[in-house]
């Protein structure tokens, strides 16, 4: 991850492993590197919307929840905005880019520009990420995609 | 607050401030708490859709913040589910409950009980709160009321 998409310290051990995990994995859609990263069970405890949420996942399962939620959006970037590691978690705050390249339910791509933020809790079992607590602003991502189709059919 | 709205150990003194703090203020509504907890200058760096998103208020200002914010959801509690105390700040993770009795812009009171969930980042001047960043699952209760309103007129 490059300077450019941390912006602010980074202090502890596993806030660098969360680091190089954004950058490897969400950023540049790795699937090969999930390996290095997750623990054999990885569990979504709670992200609102996200279609995997209530399910722990293996390597594989994740693999396949990375590849499906990139493809709309290949050239996604997380930039960190914060790094927080206490109660043996990690919490990062972030903002998002993408560009809306692949289609999504009710929305087909359009090549524009989108951006929205979140935070997420992430937790560890022997060293490796092993689930989140997440929350992402979903409706300024849906008011971005509905004013495009609106100006799509105007 | 009472152990019913606190999920998770409670650490450190801000952590404990926090609490208090979530419990006078946000959940029992008492405008006159604020000056024990706020600094003289209160930022909302990042808040999405909030209508003081990017001001910094004085106390006076925190309290018609607060007033406003409750005034749709008088009973409204929010359930502390983590919290993490690191780089002076303290992000808590949090779930939501209120009654919708009173209007929104939009969305006329219904009576009916609504949730949500969002995470927090808090930040101290001086041992007393001076901002925060925040994400909030907004979309969760956009569609709630949403789906209130296609009942009402059903």
């Amino acid at each position: 991850m490059t300077s450019a998409t941390v912006h602010c310290p980074v202090v502890t051990e596993r806030e660098q492993f969360l680091v190089n995990f954004f950058r490897d994995v969400w950023n540049a859609g790795d699937a090969d590197a999930c390996a290095t990263y997750l623990a054999p069970a990885y569990t979504i405890h709670h992200d609102p919307g996200d279609a995997w949420a209530g399910q722990t996942l293996d390597v594989a399962g994740f693999q396949q929840r990375l590849q499906r939620s990139r493809a709309p959006f290949p050239d996604q970037t997380f930039e960190i905005r914060g790094l927080f590691e206490a109660q043996g978690s990690v919490v990062v705050t972030w903002d998002w880019h993408g560009t809306h390249h692949g289609d999504l339910p009710g929305f087909p791509a359009t090549g524009k520009a989108l951006t929205m933020s979140g935070i997420t809790e992430y937790r560890f079992t022997d060293g490796r990420l092993s689930g989140h607590w997440q929350v992402v602003d979903r409706l300024t991502l849906f008011q971005q995609l509905q004013a495009q189709r609106s100006t799509a059919t105007a």
